[in-house]
């Protein structure tokens, strides 16, 4: 039996793993086969370049950042799987995972599956996708790409608005795409986004499609109240349209909030079964950074540790 | 004026740096200058082997680390004095910041001053310190010199019986030295240390010196009761006496809890004063790690900037 099983395989999965088996706990984590449509690694393997991950100057690509990490993990003497967990049953220690080829067991566990951000899914999306469109304003607004260029911002959440507010630091101009003839943001935000003048709110408007050579170029939208149709220039185009925390697999075993994300006692990584751990973007919808879930994920393997000093099987 | 003023240069200063000046923020930092007796970057430059920061898996040092992430600082912008803080002006914005050399102003603050481990300060200490005396069992109990060698905990608290708990897996035998003949310990957690066969807990002892040649091999122990002194063989002492969070400077305008830490609203670094963040060890002692520090200073910087979006001044 295992110390400790690991669900999910990005930052945050991943320094758990690396403090659990440095902690001399037999750790084993299941890194996932496409789980969530997305590659071992996580959110950070569909996305070029990153400039705020500490310790790396120059900058990296997140498909590199997540190798090199997986490697200290290796090197560690985490057991890695590359197999998606499919179920759980955290009813009864030692806690049961489950993907199509085995059965395993352990005395905790670390559920760091992230979130999966939302797309429109319009046709030619995959072409530019994290060439020119990204779900991160924060990691991708500052690229040099996006400096004095028309932006584009999907979304009327406060999260959008924050998005669009940041973003109308480096663009020439943010047009923030809404269906709605109004935002569901706060009032302040409204009106913070409302005074910003480099800032452009396009009502009822919906997004066809996207366009370009290379990189992105422009977005198709619609006027839904009077069916017009036209082309906006755009060179970059972010989605805050919200995130899917990948928590289905658990089956409602874990405390959720109404969105999906696991609950967690703050400042801590404990969920609402003593024993069963999470860290990342699954109990995170605030920061979502890799350093943030690097951390949480720390934190969950000291929380794991010190829980089964206390709770030895 | 600033946009945010950044107290600090471990990895949550600067994780805080890099994101508040990629954000398009007019950032500062003081790095200090033997602020607390430590040079700027941090505790992490006491170190040496860092093997748990993910992205590193040949590890590297502590100054190592803390040089590249700095230059990951300036690269984004980020301006750097080398001066401590002497004192702030928290009762109103801008707040007010003050070195040796100038007084300067800012929208937000984020503090990142860290803790200082205590130390006993025994005659040989500084010709040991990280060759074979830590403060930080977690960091460094993993390492190929503590393997299967005999080492000595100091301290009576919790931390120093989890801090024995972790160092059992590696060592041959782990001595816990300890003043008094009763352990401040909860019950539990006494109760599993005396059970484990591979701790033997010196009671009504104290260290009065350390030994050895190019690295520790023994120390020098005094029992207080008898008046006896021996010498016992250790590759490896840890410090688990607690440690001393860098908030003096403060003057008490924020809320600290009864050991000096800043007290934050847990799941965020707000302070007790709007405007004014915290991250890092100054408001941690439970993690206390490089990665969970980064973690926390990007949070700060991305609090402050959301604050700074509602409360432009």
């Amino acid at each position: 039996m295992n110390d400790i099983i690991i669900v999910g395989s990005g930052p945050a999965g991943h320094t758990a793993a690396i403090y659990s088996a440095r902690a001399g706990l037999d750790t084993t984590l299941f890194e996932g086969w496409m789980a969530g449509g997305i590659a071992p690694g996580g959110q950070l393997t569909t996305t070029n370049e990153i400039e705020n991950f500490p310790g790396f100057p120059e900058g990296m690509t997140g498909p590199e950042l997540m190798a090199t990490i997986r490697k200290q993990s290796v090197g560690q003497g985490v057991e890695i799987f590359t197999e998606t967990v499919e179920s759980v049953d955290l009813s009864k220690r030692p806690f049961k995972v489950k993907t199509p080829s085995r059965e395993m067991e352990a005395s905790a566990i670390i559920i760091a599956t992230g979130a999966i951000a939302r797309r429109m899914g319009v046709p030619n999306e995959d072409k530019f996708w994290q060439k020119g469109i990204s779900a991160c304003a924060v990691c991708d607004g500052a690229l040099p790409l996006f400096r004095n260029q028309p932006l584009v911002v999907i979304g009327g959440g406060d999260t959008a608005m924050e998005e669009a507010m940041h973003l109308s630091k480096f663009g020439s101009m943010v047009y923030v795409v809404h269906r709605r003839d109004e935002l569901r943001a706060s009032k302040a935000m409204q009106e913070r986004v409302l005074a910003n003048e480099k800032i452009t709110i396009l009502w009822n408007t919906v997004m066809l499609d996207v366009g370009g050579s290379e990189v992105l170029e422009h977005v198709v939208l619609k006027n839904v109240k009077t069916g017009e149709e036209f082309k906006q220039d755009a060179k970059g185009l972010f989605y805050a349209i919200g995130h899917n925390p990948n928590t289905v697999f658990l089956d409602d075993q874990l405390d959720l909030d109404e969105t999906g994300y696991i609950l967690t006692k703050p400042g801590t990584t404990n969920t609402s079964i003593p024993g069963v751990f999470a860290a990342g973007d699954v109990q995170d919808k605030v920061y979502r950074q890799a350093v943030t879930s690097a951390g949480t994920g720390c934190m969950a393997s000291l929380d794991a540790e010190k829980y089964l000093g206390e709770n030895p099987l």
